[in-house]
């Protein structure tokens, strides 16, 4: 890519933020408390907030609360990171709320990376719909364990650990992701390390870097 | 189709029978404990039968025991229900093991269905890679929530209620599921009531069915 | 009997309706958050619509929330099924709400049967009061396990599992059902089936039944 | 009575101590995974100590491993507590392993009492199959619910709370209990306190009693 | 001590009821489903009586919504207990909230003690910063496994079973519990079975003692 | 500090590393199954690979068990990053098995780090026992919430949330943590992303660097 790095970092930065706010914008209002009723579609307009999402009135629920078309198209991959994450968790689903699990479709154009993250709250398993990735996830031993999937693979990253998607194949990919909460959240750590406003010395100390080395790689994260 | 509805109720029976065996064959070695740690492959070939799946020596995990390559095909829907459900629970896949989510795929010939079944254990998530699909659950006051979903689309069956899957597209169609268990359990209802050994007098009273019309129904799922 | 099937059948399934309302009117309502406090004893006249039962006010909590006389007298048996299933649930026993655990009692009249159903979310235990019962599971292996339990027997339906109950001793029956959930749901699969609105196609396929014999069932279950 | 009242206490501990161990041989080798299989039969003849009961193989799972006998005739209650309590939890009832919920049943002489008591990992659910029962829970405000129960009403005792259950009506009484664990445990807290070899000097503190008072107690529970 | 041992044992009473009040004020407006969003704070000030606590505005959180104070200063441990215990739950630390553990400090003058109680909810893990306690819980076996802890040890107490701490040591101690809940629960199984209102005729028989014996214990315990 | 900064990294990753191994070495074999006992103590001398920890026999368990004298001293923060960890996690503490909570000691020299990390199966809370620590953590939001504690304060740390701990104040510091697991699992961010091995590719991509850079960084934290 003929973009300046800065450019490009901080539009990876931009986009992955944009992408944990289509995430979790509700995050604080979205609780998964058992499943203790068939089903309780959110009501995603009530101002209410308690330690969940207040529900619609049964009488309001109808088979269209269980469907969601947001996965359809693929996301725009035009941005620095090459990728793009469509969510269809409770905040975007609400007939996800109590269910226990959610979906994401991950689009990637030639070379485009989902990069490093974690999900605090849920396990992740993922199918190739088209392409090749390179996929992988460190364990809490710092091993890591990476190789490459195709067009039906599945792959599974364990609850919490660090991982990532980078297309290798020719052209463009595509895959669905399926993590077993309705809002696991999803932490990018190159931002939350340099772009959430961690001091200085923290990083320094952390990466073994320079004042300066890290005010510059701050800097790609500045939004 | 031009096969005998004896053959074919039977075809469907043995199908998803042989479907159910591959979802779970062993049902009673697999047992989903609290993560609590990163991962936990799966050694199939122990004879130890615990409560849970003995686990791999961690010194033998490599990534390819999170890669599972079972879904990349079509299932053979040449059968009698037009489909085919190919599972990736922890019994195909053992890096599932404790990980408390798993996959499938749905493979329908023209009209095919999955029929009604429950999964006693978990909640179940759709996306439609190709196809047009007539799928719907029935909640536990009765009511039917069906709709039809496209390409793209994704769909939600909530925990343990009894739902379907039918192509009413033109052509084939495949859809990916994902479950919130490493092995969530199949139970296709009709099999169950009619195909199981319940006696006759107990399906009589249920149905409002004479002798004659439970014996008959029985004699499709008699494997 | 000397009533029409199709009276029969319809009030079967009325009173399995009536007794699935019965389970569950608040469906929506009931949730079952971890108990993090002592008690927490639903208000069922509240219109709030949260993921759970709202509260009464603790200063409101006496020792008579936490009694439920409605198991105390037979239900009325003179029906088609020749049962009668009358719930303790978060819906009626208010004061079970956060405790994850619920009764009701069965009981039969000579020949009863509580047709085959499920408990999306709970485990079943039975303790036979009185009789003979004929009770079994399907495991999802297909498997039958099915056997014939008297006064003072115990007998467990694993979660999620159809299983049903028949009288088969001389006289009436009854007996006290505990499940692991304050709200377990109930799911009478032949009304589910032919009762819910699934369309002819699917039943026909799924039982290897013309549309006639399909439309003939259902008609029993119209209500 | 007409008997001592040391050996009338040293009866009761004993009689409780022999309920204890009755409801908890096994204490270390039950342990509860989530259900993630149908079912999990415990091999209670197995030496392993793993955590949880180690499984029968399914070839030899019957239908009558899910049946429990225990139950159906009253325990013997001519003892110094007027009660007997019944356990079927899984160190009894082997078919309950993995599968979340237990029973007991209370039987009462005239005047029988069941001594206050914890479940550390239970909520219970009582059922008064014949007779007049004073229940009651004491919740960690230290706030005493208690009131009567008669036959056919139905009591809840809030997870790990105080409670006990006397007999007051005429004659003898009989409940039946189910527990939503396994195996929930049992803590009497009379003789927690005063028969497990706490130092008298905790007990004089705690109580504000002499060492002479709580040696006179203690010798109630010598066993 | 030179009090009356009527004085000391209400001096007691009163001093744990105070803990016990402090504990668990918003005992039924606490809850804990599980966490599905990074955080929810509670708002202590909001009426509504919900299964959980009400919680704040995201946009009002900060870094001091999850900082607590409480626990930097001994408590007054001037009392008949000669112990203070200072909690750090969810009503005191509303941060904890869906978070799914706790605090408490414990101090003690010499000889000093904290009574025999139980955690419902919760196990319990204890950081010695100071001093020298015997430490000790009772299984549900009756076996008691006590032991003397110095500045440094740690002790688990398992979930729900009855234990206590007593300063052996000369002069103070302090030390840090945690619990795996944000409301554990605490209930002194002294004052629960004597000060709480339960029956002379329940406490006579379950301890062996004679009417005049419990009202002279009980009478400690009046308020 | 003198010492090179490549030492300097090199160092904090391999004492990070020490004690990522020191807080999970039997990883794969420590799993936590509901506490359906009152406790089932680790024999960590099985060389059984099961998903959870092989239990002792009861008859060996005794008070000792529950006893862990391992945070009793300071951790050695003779290193690159200036603090110690020292872990009481069920590897090291067998008493913990089941019981759903660990604790582990932080130390710290003057500036010392303990570096940003996740633990991705446990909220985390820490009580200030000497010092001042500016502690913080990143919700998925990106957001920072970070603040100074001082001596006595307590913090808490969302579950699977980025967070770490800075020694900012004059001399020393020690602080007492505790963790909802009996092993949460530590995933030190920088270590993990730059050095387990992940592709200079992807590190490129994520954090905007060249190449060069990025290799620099992977530098110091080969082992």
């Amino acid at each position: 890519m003929a973009r300046s790095p800065v450019l490009t970092v901080r539009c990876i930065a931009i986009a992955f933020f944009v992408l944990q706010i289509a995430f979790s914008p509700m995050m604080v209002m979205a609780s998964d408390a058992d499943p203790e009723q068939d089903f309780c579609v959110a009501d995603l307009a009530s101002g209410t907030v308690v330690n969940g999402l207040v529900c619609k009135s049964p009488a309001a629920v109808t088979a269209n609360d269980f469907v969601f078309h947001g996965l359809a198209n693929p996301g725009n991959t035009k941005n620095a990171a090459g990728s793009s994450v469509t969510p269809a968790f409770a905040a975007q689903f609400p007939g996800l709320n109590t269910l226990g699990i959610s979906m994401a479709r991950l689009d990637f154009a030639q070379g485009g990376l989902v990069p490093p993250h974690t999900h605090p709250r849920a396990t992740e398993i993922l199918f190739v719909v088209e392409g090749s990735l390179l996929v992988g996830f460190v364990s809490t031993n710092n091993q890591l364990f990476a190789t490459t999937v195709n067009k039906g693979d599945v792959f599974v990253f364990p609850r919490g650990l660090l991982h990532f998607e980078l297309n290798v194949g020719k052209g463009q990919a595509t895959a669905i992701a399926a993590l077993n909460s309705q809002n696991p959240g999803v932490q990018a750590q190159a931002a939350a390390l340099f772009g959430s406003g961690i001091s200085d010395v923290v990083l320094e100390k952390a990466f073994g870097l320079s004042e300066k080395a890290v005010e510059h790689i701050k800097a790609k994260f500045a939004a």
